[in-house]
């Protein structure tokens, strides 16, 4: 049931609503620049703490729960929460100006990773088993029974991203994996989408419910933005942080983690240009098809997209001024989406004034703002490769659908161009795949993989998918924890950690590792996988 | 060759020497309290960039050696070691006081430990490939081809132990574990064993010379300790951190790494009481047995080991009592053994004087001193359970062969007394494995593997075995990343990073994720692993 406009709306503490003692927030439509949808209380520090403590209680019940258990209730969650679907379209299409398709689109990705973990759940390979049974009789020393699993960190503080408020907020991804791992989760809901926000948790609290577990295994917080934040980060029954948002929210939570006199690990996904290398092999193509490709990935959803390709690499000559020409004319005809907040768009709006402000730095074209508040015209600005090399302010993001053309004179000035790019979430080379195959390809191609967690060849950085082999993520600023992902199955892997039992008699074996192997889990033996089930 | 007395040496930059211009050092040998051996000359931190740019060309080259030629590295590293092996054990008696008996075990280790990478490099499974070939008809969105592997960090910092000077120094886990990843190494030398350290030093460097590596791949520095680490961890070609050592020293780096412009990962493994928990039950078997096994897990290595059980938790009344008394009987005739620096004795000294000053604090019994400088008398203090839960200090590791015995009225108090520990590297339970195997049993081993990294049932927590399923590990203070372990094969996961590979065309994917497998790697197929080779 939608959250009533008249009505004023709570924090879900384990599943019961709490009136928050700080204040109320209300959404705001940014297509009308006008509050929309009910008033909801914000919680005070102290509150949280509720929260907390209840996440703590949960754990100790939640992370034994058999994978038939875990992973029925992760359906459940999908379930409650499709069957909520119109409403929640309805509801997030008032609070981001996302439009309908996207956000219908965003709704069946949400499930699906749902569904997704529910089956990793139930394969169990997460459970990172190793046995190397007893050798009593090897020489010069006996060796242990030894049997090894990983298990869930604790209590989860997840902080969603505006930019997708089903896929990444409240029962998005970070939320989805580490469910899956066994730990409670505690979101910070994200005041732009408060209301979708609270449909999404309830449905979620409510299969919590539907499956007799611990209400604390799901809450959902509201509260003013930093200070609950950076309170929830050091609260000390809070193991691990994921976080989608700035840069600087990224590294302040960061900050506080490591602070804390327990530090905790924080996975937060931050900043990326997402830079795009179009050879000049690239140019005797369908140079139409070229620039079609990349206004459709820079426009969509208002260019408030993570992977985004905020810079693009044209050669200099006849055949890039004429891909720059026909990016032009596409853009020109395009109209600004509007953007998800009143501040992002300012954001968007003063970044790009301080880009056009550069020396060096010109404007190539703009398309038209959009007929409602808060949705600027597109706009593409180019520069020479020696003022993008001199000038560090290049390379930082700007959230919303700008880009930056760097003319480059010759193939061999890219993988220099290239080394000073920092981390990265996508990097994408436009090649042709049947000459574009010598030493100067693979030298660029190293140096990007040492700077991004994805690299793609002739297609476009929007639209991550979903599964088992996708990297989102990539070396600091693009996360801040390179060695993991956040979207796909291997996303379980950030909440968990490894531990070993030495000589457990059978009886006091845990489940993953006991002889009989009761969860039927794929497990490695002596360092070696079995033959597939 | 023994680094001569007469000389003066140097550290090794891509396996030359180099003066350092920041003074000079001397071992000592602690049995005698007096300087031994020759001088090193120590770096200044300008100098030690020299290593780290060298570390960071040797990358670009060494992150893409093939399976076989990384692993015929690693072996040739270690049977030059071996061949040295002789000289290596003399030279680390005097410079550490460690038995001859104990140093030979633990030349074996590190040697075997080079030769288990070597073999996990062959096998390949720690590229971590997951491919999901393209589906251009999947609905409602083609899936595109997905190759998914790890990359190595980069240049990694090793920090040597002074307890370990083999196994976890120059040539030891974090070396080898780096090294199998791909990463090249700065090896901060141990200035409590540097001829030792030089020893292998060379041994390695000659490895990485026989088989044409560059000689970045392997550096060893000697400087001064804090400054010239903090240096280390703050250079920003340096991408991961291995250190072993105190808590102090391992949360200093931990916080310099935290505030680089770029933060990298650091593995501290740190500090741990590994608490044993003897069961009522226990007391009705072997009593006997029971003392050997505790005084000498305790006394080992002078209580120099990582995993030396300092907490000692026995039932009151008379079985109580007679276990404490053998315990007692079996101390008062132990020698003490030389410690590895008169720092380190006169540390454990002072923290003996500390936890003997506290109120509710008795001793039990104590051994001889030994013969030589630095061989201060076991010794066994004890207390109740009241004092030492209102007591945090008596859960602070003493570094050396002194234990406090916790006396418990019941069974019952188990599980808060182990609620309040720290994180641990162990934890151990003594108990009648017949009987043992009810609720309360499991409730204690649930909150002690929430707290530990290894669990073990009637051993002794020293002596870890080396393998696929070890986890030397645990949550901080044992360490600073309880994610991992720094012991067994999976502590080359430590060095790794994910990268996806979409779309990219045949001729140009990496080895690892090629269609045609070159490597003959176990790779996963659309989230499923392929049968056993």
């Amino acid at each position: 049931m939608t959250p009533s406009t008249g009505q004023t709306h709570h924090s879900l503490i384990a599943g019961d609503p709490v009136p928050g003692t700080d204040g109320t927030v209300r959404a705001v439509d940014p297509a009308l620049d006008a509050p929309t949808g009910p008033e909801f209380t914000l919680l005070d520090a102290e509150q949280l703490a509720c929260a907390t403590r209840a996440a703590e209680e949960a754990f100790a019940v939640y992370r034994k729960t058999s994978p038939e258990a875990r992973a029925a209730f992760l359906e459940t969650a999908a379930g409650n929460i499709a069957q909520e679907g119109e409403e929640i379209v309805a509801t997030a299409m008032r609070e981001t100006g996302l439009p309908e398709a996207r956000l219908r689109g965003e709704l069946a990705r949400t499930t699906n990773q749902l569904r997704m973990f529910a089956d990793l759940v139930r394969a169990g390979d997460h459970h990172g088993v190793r046995i190397e049974p007893a050798l009593p009789d090897r020489a010069p020393l006996p060796r242990p029974d030894l049997r090894r699993r990983t298990l869930p960190l604790g209590p989860v503080a997840v902080f969603g991203a505006s930019n997708f408020p089903l896929a990444f907020s409240v029962a998005g991804g970070d939320t989805a994996s580490a469910l899956a791992a066994g730990c409670p989760v505690v979101f910070k809901a994200h005041n732009a989408h408060p209301a979708t926000g609270l449909l999404v948790g309830r449905a979620l609290s409510r299969a919590v419910a539907e499956h007799g577990l611990p209400g604390g295994v799901f809450s959902l917080v509201f509260g003013r933005g930093t200070a609950v934040g950076q309170r929830l980060v050091a609260d000390p029954r809070i193991r691990a942080v994921g976080f989608t948002g700035s840069r600087g929210g990224g590294t302040a939570l960061t900050a506080t983690a490591a602070a804390r006199e327990v530090p905790i690990p924080v996975y937060a996904e931050m900043s990326s240009v997402n830079p795009v290398f179009v050879l000049p092999s690239a140019l005797s193509g369908d140079r139409d098809a070229l620039a079609d490709g990349f206004v459709a990935s820079l426009n969509g959803s208002a260019g408030q997209l993570c992977t985004a390709p905020g810079l693009l690499l044209v050669p200099e000559g006849e055949e890039g001024d004429d891909l720059v020409s026909r990016i032009r004319d596409r853009l020109t005809a395009a109209t600004g989406q509007t953007m998800l907040t009143p501040g992002i768009c300012a954001s968007r709006l003063e970044h790009e004034k301080r880009l056009a402000g550069i020396a060096g730095v010109r404007e190539v074209g703009r398309g038209r703002s959009g007929e409602g508040e808060n949705a600027p015209a597109p706009a593409v600005y180019t520069t020479d490769a020696a003022t993008f090399t001199g000038t560090p302010e290049l390379s930082e993001e700007v959230f919303g659908a700008v880009c930056l053309v760097v003319r480059y004179g010759s193939a061999d000035q890219l993988p220099s161009l290239a080394e000073g790019l920092e981390g990265q979430l996508t990097a994408t080379l436009r090649l042709d795949a049947e000459t574009d195959t010598g030493e100067d390809v693979r030298e660029l191609l190293d140096t990007l993989e040492l700077r991004a967690g994805r690299i793609l060849v002739n297609g476009w950085p929007t639209g991550v998918d979903v599964g088992d082999a996708m990297v989102h993520g990539g070396p600091f600023p693009a996360t801040s924890d390179g060695r993991s992902t956040s979207v796909g199955t291997a996303a379980v892997e950030r909440f968990l950690r490894p531990v070993v039992y030495q000589n457990v008699p059978a009886a006091l074996q845990p489940a993953p590792v006991r002889v009989d192997n009761p969860w039927n889990l794929i497990r490695r033996v002596d360092g070696a996988l079995p033959a597939a089930g």
